[in-house]
């Protein structure tokens, strides 16, 4: 068996975004298993922009509490079962877990755990990205949400991200002119190149309400956002009527040190009777395998393009996570251990 | 035939809060009638605070054109025909319609206007207040987007106002806990006295979030936002899960000269899986019978109180008008002429 661990800690508190410093790789015992207690091995750790709220010491929510300080990061992690003393896992299954940046992982099994498909599909990465939480993000929230019909435009912030790069393919599969926002030339060339968005708006150009309008010369029918932010007053200006704003995520302000400023034209949502959806993707639990079929399906087909940003070993997780808040990645990060 | 008109224009583009020098009254003629026309005698002027956008030389939204100036007010009117060369009309129907604030009114027919049921109900100014597009607000915006189930609790800004009024009381007949926001200790009292309201926020005291945590001891599920502006982001502090916003009006920022800043904290819609719903009632016109009836019914069986702000006379529109933005209406304000 064995008996030694490596984990990355919380060495200090992201002041703003969260710099490489802020996490230090341990080495940690691994605990002897009690009764009720597994042994996992984590494959592969899934970097979520969202947990840096959780870094500060007050992160203001209650959707988890505060991370301590020297202890190993709380995240999201692909795991496999290697010893069991618990009734309902058995050595070899895989799991999706909310487990530390660590190798190891010794725990009683409780509700942050969700099992993989009997037959998973391949690379298992996936169940972190397009058919974990980012990709059902992207599907949950233009199915149950966007309600997106032929010949709408869906703009999408953060469009190279996780959830953005599944979220313009599902809009064109839903028949709709995708239009992404991503910082830079080369990541807008991408967008349009690799993931086959219809057109691209880059977010360090000047003229920002200008470069929507050319983008989106019919208005925008759902805006999918997920940096949150200043942005969003910029496209509120430009919905359509009956648009739908989707807030998947706010990567702007997880790092923000002081609150960014609210849109200040909301009412642009009363005269183009249009609605704003916040939605949670792991409340969908029960219905993720039914979105995997459908996922699966697409991307067998060729109609999904996957693109994951990967790196490799403990000592590259907290690179990784950094990564994310300088928009080095394009798609989902993940770290294979 | 009368000849004689008296109209109210508008003397000066607001600057802020609209003040009675604004308005003038001015006698007019009145056109003699060409074919395709109607002649109606306006009985009552029903008084909107959106309508203050539109005093604006530029009013930010496409809903409807600038008024010009010195010309007369445009605004909703309780009207019955008098001559018609309409083969639509006849003499003696009644018609709501976004007619000018004058006594008489010359006008081609077109889509402005809607008509009364064949048997109108008693009294005929309802129909600008709560079986008009104001109650209909309240009617339409809880039960399409706001889905208030019982034990809930609905917060209503602008509580003794024309819709926030109706509002209440269609909440507690869900069996909900209404909780209306208003300003001073003698609207609040006139809420929970006169309407029914569970508890009253009094706007003016100085911890908000204090006061809304003491009448709204488990949170809010719905909030009827009838004001816009900054009192948002202090619900949306509060806000359950599976909250619904409901943007209906937004009388802090009609007036205001700046843009009013926006909720700092829009990504609690996201944390708590929440929603915002814009609406315009108008556009529900074809089930606005179906609602009168049940709104009607309310009625009968007390279940409803209407509190009416009634003034008589054109001279006292531009009066009337003022008073909605210093909180001197109870009820829907109307002008009988």
């Amino acid at each position: 068996m064995t008996t030694t661990n490596h984990a990355v800690v919380l060495a200090a508190r992201p002041n703003g975004a969260p710099v490489e410093s802020d996490f230090r790789v341990e080495q940690r015992p691994i605990p002897p298993l009690a009764p009720g207690q597994i042994l996992c091995r984590n494959l592969f750790i899934s970097l979520d922009a969202g947990f840096r709220n959780w870094m500060d010491e007050d992160s203001g929510d209650n959707v988890l509490p505060a991370m301590p300080l020297g202890e190993p990061v709380m995240g999201l992690t692909l795991s496999q079962v290697m010893e069991s003393q618990h009734p309902d896992y058995q050595p070899g299954e895989y799991l999706m877990a909310r487990f530390a940046w660590e190798e190891h992982t010794v725990t009683d099994a409780g509700d942050f755990i969700s099992r993989l498909p009997s037959k998973p599909r391949d690379p298992l990465s996936h169940y972190l990205g397009v058919l974990g939480d980012t990709g059902l993000s992207a599907y949950f929230g233009l199915t149950d949400h966007g309600r997106v019909q032929t010949g709408e435009t869906v703009l999408v912030s953060a469009a190279a991200g996780a959830v953005g790069s599944i979220a313009g393919q599902i809009a064109r599969i839903h028949g709709a002119r995708a239009v992404g926002i991503a910082s830079g030339a080369e990541k807008c060339a991408q967008l349009i190149d690799v993931l086959g968005y219809d057109a691209a708006v880059d977010r360090t150009q000047a003229d920002i309400d200008a470069a929507i309008e050319r983008a989106c010369p019919n208005g925008v029918d759902v805006y999918f956002d997920n940096v949150g932010g200043p942005l969003l007053e910029h496209v509120l200006d430009q919905i359509n009527e009956d648009a739908r704003i989707l807030l998947c995520g706010a990567v702007a302000s997880y790092s923000a040190t002081e609150p960014l400023p609210g849109p200040r034209n909301l009412f642009q949502l009363t005269t183009k009777h249009a609605s704003m959806h916040g939605f949670m993707t792991h409340l969908q639990l029960p219905r993720y395998d039914e979105a995997r079929d459908v996922l699966g399906g697409w991307i067998d087909a060729g109609r999904i393009t996957v693109p994951e940003h990967r790196l490799e070993g403990i000592d590259n997780v907290g690179r990784a996570f950094c990564d994310l808040f300088r928009g080095a990645n394009f798609g989902k990060s993940v770290v294979a251990l």
